[in-house]
């Protein structure tokens, strides 16, 4: 048997991208998606979808529930801008969603012995969220091998963040190149009755000028 | 209205004192208690006992699933050891525990606009955890401010471990003094049937030789 990790798996485009990195490298892969009353319900069904694709060891899909304090426009509370990115931090944050993300994922990996976490975090595009930097990803992985048997057992956890510096477009065609189908990904933030993307949002947006981007190289 | 606090309630003594603490401090008090599919389903009884009894402003309860993944006897799949404290770390510890709780509780407070975080973590009686020390509480507060909104804006969360170096015997007598009934609180790690607590594992130890302790003064 490899070595396995643990894949922080949303159903959108770059989580799938960092999943097919991680079977490039030959890790045995166990992914983690979450049910945390989001909106887009369907990006659960994305995340199977795109597990099956490209192939896990395993896909846990554990029930959290974000909603119960409210806070953000993705658990509900709030409306999703339509109208372009503003300034500052968007109002589409969860608060400490992908510290929350993490731990779990730093439960299950020291559960079944992994060591190695990867999560789709990506700061070039997309600045606004604080959880989503190089920082906030170190301090971390700092944080957690002093929290677990393992890290303080000299047998540390390792965050990737593979996807940290690079454009939306760089993803894309590192993805492409490596078996992601992006038809079966969700990014968007609040899709129509049919699960169809709303192409106004900031998700759809980046999204769909990193393809353009692509179709007119 | 004054200021808010989230407090991580697990419906043990420890947790209880700090409770009563946060609440001489003023604060108003946000419970919050996991149902994670420990064996010991009753200590959300007690916690909703002691927050009743102390007062609170809200009592949430939250439902995570950590015996999705299993790796420890708290969570039901290695017997709980009844025979005293060995060296090391116990068995019962739950990977990666106190990180998913204090990342829950960080979520909690931001969305309500708290920047106060209270954990009834203790090295002294039971160093054995690595997620009970001092060392592990500074490193998810730089994490926390690394993470957040709040904490990049410059409005700072504080984790407060009040009792970390603290005795047993000196938590006890501190509840005591501030109107803690711990006949409310549980403790087992393994409770009987009619959820009694077994007097045997080491929760049970330290806490019998603790009231022992205080009651031969």
């Amino acid at each position: 048997m490899g070595k396995s990790a643990v894949i922080l798996l949303s159903g959108g485009l770059d989580s799938a991208t960092v999943l097919a990195i991680a079977n490039e490298q030959e890790y045995d892969c166990h992914a983690l998606s979450f049910s945390y009353g989001q909106r887009h319900f369907s990006e659960i069904e994305s995340s199977k979808l795109v597990a099956s694709h490209l192939g896990v060891a395993e896909h846990v899909i554990s029930e959290i529930d974000l909603s119960a304090w409210g806070g953000s426009a993705l658990t509900g509370d709030i409306a999703v801008p339509k109208d372009g990115e503003g300034g500052g931090i968007p109002v589409t944050y969860v608060p400490a969603r992908n510290t929350i993300f993490l731990s779990h994922a730093l439960g299950f990996a020291e559960a079944i012995g992994s060591r190695d976490i990867f999560i789709g975090v990506n700061s070039v595009d997309y600045s606004g969220y604080p959880d989503c930097r190089g920082e906030f990803i170190e301090s971390f992985q700092a944080m957690a091998n002093l929290a677990t048997k393992a890290g303080v057992e000299g047998d540390p956890f390792t965050i990737h963040a593979p996807l940290l510096e690079m454009t939306k477009v760089e993803i894309i065609q590192l993805g492409l190149s490596i078996g992601v189908d992006y038809s079966m990904t969700q990014s968007c933030y609040d899709p129509n009755g049919d699960g169809s993307p709303c192409g106004a949002c900031d998700a759809c947006r980046l999204r769909d000028a990193a393809f353009s981007s692509i179709g007119s190289m």
